[in-house]
């Protein structure tokens, strides 16, 4: 079972997927976690923080992908955005398991097969990927494309060889 | 008891004080939690809000405060840092204890008298209200230097009218 996660300061997504078969992942859960934007910013870090443990506790993945932060052109943005992933981590960890984190490029590309898709495209692909029925949440999906990524890379690192060699950016 | 601290991914300090009388704060301890660089930094975040978490755990302060992010010049390290602040925020939260969050100019003011105070003028003044023979690192200074103004507002606070209200920012 493998988690991903997209954080998010009042919305964080989950997708469980188990790929035991890597070459045909199959859905098991997603979902979103919001907290109150009356909260502040600190509260909602722990409230996000501990839906995530309980999706852990919940799911017992064997390991957790998530993206990685990136420069964006909101700062301000992207400083909420780094507390929660590090309360993620701090959770993550304390459930001794392992992060890995890819570029949010990587999870585009090995998703849709291109790196600058949007997210209405990754969407789309994941409803398909996962053959659901229903459309998930954007939120959610971003969570369900990391987790594919993961899977995707996770099993060019189980058989790899010296040019597959997973690089963790 | 109050615990401030000075998140960094690299080093992260922390300062314990007694303020039960807030005009005469008394000093209890402070040190530097270092995270080895060689580490990822999802490991760093780990490793360095594990060992705030064992602070909480000696020293069971009743409250907690923190500098608040601002937008830095450099915005990766601003990343770095926003990760860390979020998982100490989790393991404050955690501990049930509230964290306060001021501004770095509140801090440099309410110590020094002067919101653009160099780290080296915090780090004397502190040793002086502190009464310290030995001059603390520059981090541990920093973490003292904001449980410091939480006391010196905290005591507003408790004594406090509606023009000595504070502002959390």
């Amino acid at each position: 079972m493998l988690l991903g996660l997209d954080p998010g300061s009042r919305v964080t997504g989950y997708g469980v997927i188990e790929a035991a078969n890597p070459i045909k992942p199959r859905y098991i859960e997603c979902g979103v976690l919001k907290a109150s934007e009356k909260l502040s910013l600190e509260n909602r870090v722990y409230e996000i923080a501990c839906g995530v443990r309980e999706v852990i506790e919940e799911f017992r993945p064997q390991s957790v992908a998530m993206e990685d932060l990136f420069v964006q052109r909101n700062v301000r943005s992207a400083l909420k955005l780094g507390q929660i992933r590090g309360a993620l981590l701090f959770v993550v960890a304390e459930a001794a398991l392992q992060v890995y984190s890819y570029s949010p490029a990587t999870v585009k590309k090995t998703v849709t097969g291109r790196g600058r898709a949007s997210k209405a495209q990754i969407q789309q692909m994941v409803k398909t990927l996962m053959g659901l029925k229903q459309t998930p949440a954007l939120d959610a999906s971003d969570a369900l494309a990391v987790a594919l990524c993961h899977a995707r890379h996770a099993k060019r690192f189980v058989k790899g060889s010296a040019n597959s060699k997973l690089e963790f950016k």
